[in-house]
């Protein structure tokens, strides 16, 4: 708990709402929706850009660490304090005022409250939609800070492209509002600087507003589960499905047969689609969709799916062994019951990695083969966004195994596992979650000393107080 | 000319062939491709990133002032070294060793001192791509200094969008090489380093390789021109090709009454398509296309883009007066020569500009009206991407008018646009040129004090040399 004569002062600025000192009322705010849990010494929850600055310049006279927290859905625990009770989360959740959208300029100004649940609810009348795909329902601000990319990545891209202007409060004793609200699609007159506030997980400074690019919605669209011939098929299949559907394909998800078994197992409603039951090795979820509405002489999209499938098949070499149509939401409901499968399969260890998409399944293949010697009683439940290079590569070992008992377990595994993806296989050990503290030792150790130093002099130029939970530099 | 102790040393590392004195052989690199002039103390020629760290560690330490140069194709003189002669130019154009594709991934790994044209010829074999599209034939690096967007803007993005990775050589005393050359689609694991190399002219340091993101070429184009019912009604047609075409759209590029007349004065081998030749006062180039081959079954573009138009026409206040296709070779050669006609015109004053999609029409529009009261003579000959905001607000005065002889009088015409383009209309004064000597006072009046601030803050962490053209902060 911090000094009462500071939550008196805060409460000033803020009014009563704006300041949480009951315990009872600020566990919500201390625990992760994953597996976070921490002390916060308050809550604040200012209502607008202006109380944020307030409440910002404050703390940073009085030299209070804050914690920026918006839905708190992350993996990484960059939005949730510390255990010593001296962390103030300031929290977003009441910055859901402002909210305008621009037709013409395809493009929302809003206040970085609003979940993204909320702001599609919003869109959705006007046939428009922000298109990053989640399984969580994070706050806006959130997303920006993490640089959240999604299912649909491949057609439509991650945050930093689609966000077109920030508002952005520094700690700095002013609490300096920077507007970086440009809403312009095209603009280079100086350094761009909303780019240094996304997927830094509010290290240098607050996201309170921003400007989005919408899309609009699809109006038509077509699913099919696809068994690639092999692991070394897949990539095959993928580039075969963008040489012949283009802009049309909007997700190529990769599953795991241990997802899928997870996912049945622990979501009973689902429907098994796969013949007699078995499960392949690997299934793609491919979609195709398209925004207008169907036309007079028009082929429907299972039908261009279908002779799609129909000529991959005919290929030399054919790297599709199955593949069927299916409704998407019977589709998409396997996809999206993965998480929660694997989550119930075990203890889970979850890791969010990124590749050159011609190694994911390398990798992959790679972790499965080593395992059982490295790991014994791990089981590799990964499920991934091929299209784009990202894997959810998710570990999980039974609840009563004596490896949970080993005190050094979990590192010795999360040390392993990131050694052979970033030394070896080149890629990235925080793909769309960013840093935050449970991933704090891993970007100090392969951050290149030069990098760390630079990000250490952006601090003084952008927020010198003590801001969010990751130290970068 | 620089000290012959600097020319000597400089020769020891670069070799005679990355080093030039000679006047006769520097005037290529003294002279700019559109209108610029300066004088260099030498030209440096490095062929590797080893070399460019080399020669830009001995100039730190020496206190020379660097100018990097790639294709000099800008628009306001970013790339040209001052009347001093006490520039040193360092050219990008032995940096071409570098090349290599990733199929599976869809990017390519290269020199920065390719030109466009030179990418896409050895990416045409693989069915690829690098999709901005350009009147200029500029060199890679200089693309990502400049952020450029070009025509296809509103489907494939700018450079920015389609960088995946970079490296850079800073301006330090030990040319320290920052190795941002990730290839990953996503990565969030602290500070996006090139963001703060990409639009800003190469003053924070030289991007020597870079990763760039592929798309795979077209197979079938349909393009139209579009006659709007008026100036208000280019917006309605923009959306309403929108939601009909969706990801098809790959253009929407807006051509004034003026430029198009200028462009068939200056061009003869153009066909003029309208009516008994009169040119509309706007006309839109619409191109759809997609990238695969057409299948059985599938209509053509034109039959879909000939369905479109008449499904638009049916609209209640329809924003289409007139609309027929042409083919692509045709109706792009038109909007081609619009650069080359307008600068035929008389003595050209060009303007890069960029607004929210919305007011693009309403600011030219009010120029217009405004013109002859305020610099009568002056014509304006604008043309524009209308997809992403763009616009080539381009002036032209007879050669043989009074007002070029009045001393102020570009200056005060430069004011009076920008003035009302970015304080009235919150527009941006350079959308993809970024900056350079001739906008740097525009920099200068425009930019927040805190933004200038944060960027001379960001100088001494990344390039603490003398570097680039431009004084950010």
């Amino acid at each position: 708990m911090i000094d009462k004569h500071h939550i008196d002062a805060l409460t000033e600025l803020l009014g009563d709402k704006g300041v949480i000192t009951r315990q009872e009322d600020m566990e919500a705010y201390e625990t992760g929706a994953r597996y976070d849990r921490g002390r916060a010494g308050a809550v604040l929850r200012p209502a607008t850009t202006a109380e944020v600055s307030a409440a910002v310049g404050y703390c940073a006279r009085n030299r209070l660490a804050l914690i920026p927290q918006a839905g708190n859905t992350g993996l990484v625990s960059g939005s949730t304090p510390d255990e010593t009770g001296s962390d103030v989360i300031l929290s977003l959740d009441r910055l859901t005022r402002q909210f305008e959208i621009d037709m013409d300029n395809r493009s929302v100004h809003l206040d970085a409250g609003f979940r993204l649940s909320d702001l599609n609810r919003k869109l959705e009348e006007h046939d428009l939609f922000f298109p990053i795909d989640l399984g969580a329902d994070p706050r806006i601000g959130g997303m920006i800070a993490t640089n959240t990319g999604g299912s649909r990545f491949l057609k439509y891209g991650d945050v930093r492209r689609n966000t077109l202007g920030l508002k952005v409060v520094l700690a700095d004793e002013a609490g300096t509002v920077l507007d970086l609200d440009c809403s312009l699609r095209k603009n280079n007159t100086g350094v761009d600087w909303k780019q240094i506030f996304i997927g830094t997980s509010g290290a240098f400074g607050i996201v309170t507003e921003c400007v989005l690019n919408l899309e609009r919605l699809p109006k038509q669209t077509a699913t099919a589960f696809l068994v690639p011939s092999g692991g070394a098929h897949v990539l095959p299949l993928l580039k075969a499905m963008e040489e012949r559907l283009g802009a049309y394909l909007s997700a190529f998800e990769g599953m795991s047969r241990n997802a899928i078994a997870a996912a049945f197992a622990h979501v009973p409603s689902l429907k098994n689609p796969f013949q007699g039951g078995n499960i392949p090795d690997y299934v793609i979820l491919a979609e195709i969709s398209r925004t207008w509405t169907p036309r007079e002489g028009e082929q429907s999209l299972d039908a261009v799916l279908e002779s799609v499938l129909a000529e991959i098949w005919g290929m030399d070499d054919a790297p599709l062994a199955d593949g069927f149509i299916g409704p998407p939401h019977e589709t998409w409901a396997l996809r999206h019951a993965l998480s929660e499968g694997v989550k119930h399969f075990g203890k889970l260890f979850a890791f969010d990695l990124s590749f050159r998409r011609g190694d994911i399944m390398a990798f992959c293949d790679h972790m499965k083969t080593e395992m059982s010697a490295q790991f014994p009683g791990v089981t590799v439940c990964d499920f991934g966004h091929i299209g784009d290079g990202g894997v959810h590569f998710n570990l999980v070992v039974e609840k009563d195994s004596p490896l949970l008992d080993e005190p050094s377990f979990e590192q010795r595994l999360r040390e392993w596992v990131f050694a052979v993806a970033v030394e070896q296989y080149h890629g990235s050990f925080s793909a769309e979650h960013a840093i935050g503290r449970r991933n704090q030792a891993y970007y100090d150790f392969y951050t290149p000393e030069k990098l760390k130093e630079m990000a250490a002099g952006l601090k003084p130029i952008t927020s010198p107080g003590r801001l969010g939970s990751v130290r970068f530099g």
